[in-house]
């Protein structure tokens, strides 16, 4: 299968400036960048983009994509209360079979929002990792130590799934400091240290989750982790709403990532995160939207304006960060936190997880610097088109995939009607 | 012309649960919503819903549509720097017909993103009120007492204009405190007063303008207007980021109505308005997208979800808006506030200003809570039909106008180079 995007805009995220000219995909990877493709053809399929943009899809750094059944549920409670009274007694009612199901919602609205691989922490991988596998959408599933997993099944899950050319990928973390006994942390320490995997995990998303942890270790989460050695080979971090100066000191020590997640961190009241601070510092930002029972949208374009707004009213700097530093944080910084650097920008040879973005649209009129235009008034109406691993799976609005979506909204809808009726049963 | 929507979930905005079942539109009113629609047809068009939801329309209670020119331009001032070197000097560019040529690019973006009205503040009412005409947009245009008209005019056209069924009507207002003269105030008051019509201006935007006008005039700019008698026919008043506890007072007395523009007020680092407490105390609120110079996109879904998560952040308490006071804000408040009530909820006899909300893209599954998955899930893609008066303006992603859409885009970015070639010839 030979593809031909032509009269492309091809904004690569390679820090060059946007290349006016034609783009080949051949099979799965980007065969040829440049304004002479005639002689790479004959082609199946002619893309005319009109001068569209065409550039990497967006990297989405965490979500818990199996949530769907959560979404606009119990949305006016605090982290807390919505985590232990509403999300951990409905995910215990959970069946073999619903995270899959679940799952393909969050993947359908990823990548008609020109998202095109997330890193995705739930329950029994091997089941969002099927969803993914059957969308063609390239992810990393993270498993941990739970009732689900034992150290070596980690380690065994991990040299199995991440073969070369794997469409899904494997990685290792926790839920958080204040979900993980001792021995657990220490049970996934030994599958850390034997993959050479950075730890992943939400890190001081709260105030009060660093408060108890100092109160009860006399330690931030991120020093405690450092105690234990979690970090010795690096590790990627959710929210970061709340590190320390010690804490940031031991992130660029331990090449420790930021995933930051503001819609969910505001709707949850937890706070702003720093991020023009540990941009300054150096560290490695991606960004997340976080699940659909948290945000609720999978949405990078939402997230990126309120990275941009969030740090000029911080700051109270409307020069805080500019937007192709934030269109980095949500492609190629994302794909090197989810360790899929072979997929980062569009580069010969790179696998072909492109997105089209429609400068037709009237937000994106008229064009004084289309980066910005993308960056403050995108959203997700500009995404024309989504291929990953060189398939097209969204086209104009309508997917591309070899499943019926009313279906996988039906079962969706069942399973959340389904543990809604039992939650009640259990409570009242 | 007759048109039915068919099996739509029906979201009136009324305070009225959804209901399920049809509606007609006859020529540019509401005929009739029940379940027995078959008795009004024949039908010009029938419209099967499938139980998509259909609502009014949304009311952007504030922008400046013409100034799509200076999209994604100085992205990075602070609003004094970024109003006073780049806006002002940019718009002084400005020549007869820009004003109507650039308004139309933000009235497909509105348009696009279920906006059926806005409250448009610019120069040369009468551009953009032809722009709106020409499309069959339904608007309010501000004039004020400036070099183009004085305060004779502002009456004449506020007569003129006002007939019983115009689709753009004329309001009357200022820029605000720090740009008008006492002068221009009062002639304003006057026209004001003979037409009874409320003051629409900006106010208390940044904290700098409240503390210069404290220092000039020993009161805040409400307190200003206050003595000068200007709210004695209520008030509109833009952003109200900084309002003290005697201008809360006053505006409670004097019936003045707050429009938030939170995108416009985090770009601008400007500051995070107390939204919440002004619900507490009762005040009219609508939401602005203010104009694409500052935001930079027209996108009612950014700002609800903004308003929603902007509250939540300042109070601290993730319950501090409900989802559906947030759809309040942006439907029927906004139509009170552009005094616009014949098309503010879905009813008999009410103006047919509707939009179609397409329940089968991904981010509206599983349906938990409609109005929770618009508000807070909701992006423009959402958006399948956009009627205003009766008739279909945009559906499926393609506009129905009587206008190339290629020919505006030209004339607008032409417009833009010209202006940005002359302000550089000027300034270097």
């Amino acid at each position: 299968m030979k593809t031909l995007f032509r009269n492309a805009s091809i904004l690569k995220m390679d820090d060059s400036p946007i290349l006016f000219g034609d783009l080949v995909v051949n099979e799965n990877r980007i065969a040829y960048i440049g304004s002479d493709s005639e002689k790479y053809g004959p082609f199946d399929r002619v893309i005319e983009c009109n001068g569209n943009i065409i550039m990497p899809g967006f990297k989405n750094a965490h979500t818990h994509n199996a949530m769907t059944f959560l979404r606009s549920k119990a949305d006016e409670d605090n982290l807390h209360d919505w985590l232990f009274n509403q999300c951990f007694p409905r995910e215990a009612l959970l069946k073999p079979g619903d995270i899959y199901a679940l799952s393909k919602v969050a993947l359908l609205e990823q990548i008609s929002g020109g998202i095109t691989s997330c890193l995705d922490m739930y329950f029994y991988v091997l089941e969002h990792k099927k969803a993914m596998e059957e969308m063609g959408f390239r992810g990393v599933v993270q498993g941990c130590v739970n009732e689900a997993y034992k150290t070596n099944d980690l380690v065994k899950l991990y040299n199995e799934i991440n073969t070369d050319d794997a469409l899904v990928r494997f990685s290792i973390g926790h839920h958080s400091e204040y979900t993980t006994s001792l021995d657990e942390m220490l049970a996934t320490k030994k599958a850390l240290d034997e993959t050479k995997s950075p730890l992943q995990i939400h890190l001081s998303e709260t105030k009060s989750e660093v408060e108890e942890c100092i109160k009860k270790r006399g330690m931030t989460p991120c020093e405690y982790f450092d105690s234990l050695g979690l970090w010795d080979n690096g590790g990627v971090c959710f929210h970061c709403v709340y590190l320390s100066e010690h804490d940031i000191e031991i992130f660029k020590k331990k090449n420790i990532a930021v995933v930051t997640c503001p819609g969910s961190n505001l709707k949850l009241a937890s706070g702003i995160a720093p991020i023009k601070r540990y941009l300054d510092e150096g560290l490695l930002i991606g960004i997340g939207t976080d699940g659909p029972a948290s945000n609720n949208c999978l949405d990078m374009f939402k997230e990126m304006s309120l990275v941009s707004n969030l740090a000029r009213i911080q700051t109270g700097d409307s020069n805080a960060i500019k937007a192709y530093d934030i269109l980095k944080m949500a492609t190629v910084n994302g794909a090197k936190i989810l360790n899929l650097e072979d997929c980062d920008t569009l580069e010969v040879g790179k696998y072909a997880d492109i997105i089209e973005l429609d400068l037709s649209k009237p937000s994106m009129q008229p064009i004084n610097n289309a980066v910005n235009n993308i960056v403050y008034s995108g959203s997700k109406d500009i995404v024309k088109l989504t291929m990953i691993n060189g398939k097209i799976l969204y086209e104009d609005g309508k997917f591309f995939i070899n499943e019926d979506i009313d279906s996988i909204y039906e079962k969706a809808q069942e399973i959340t009607d389904r543990i809604d009726k039992e939650f009640f049963e259990k409570n009242n």
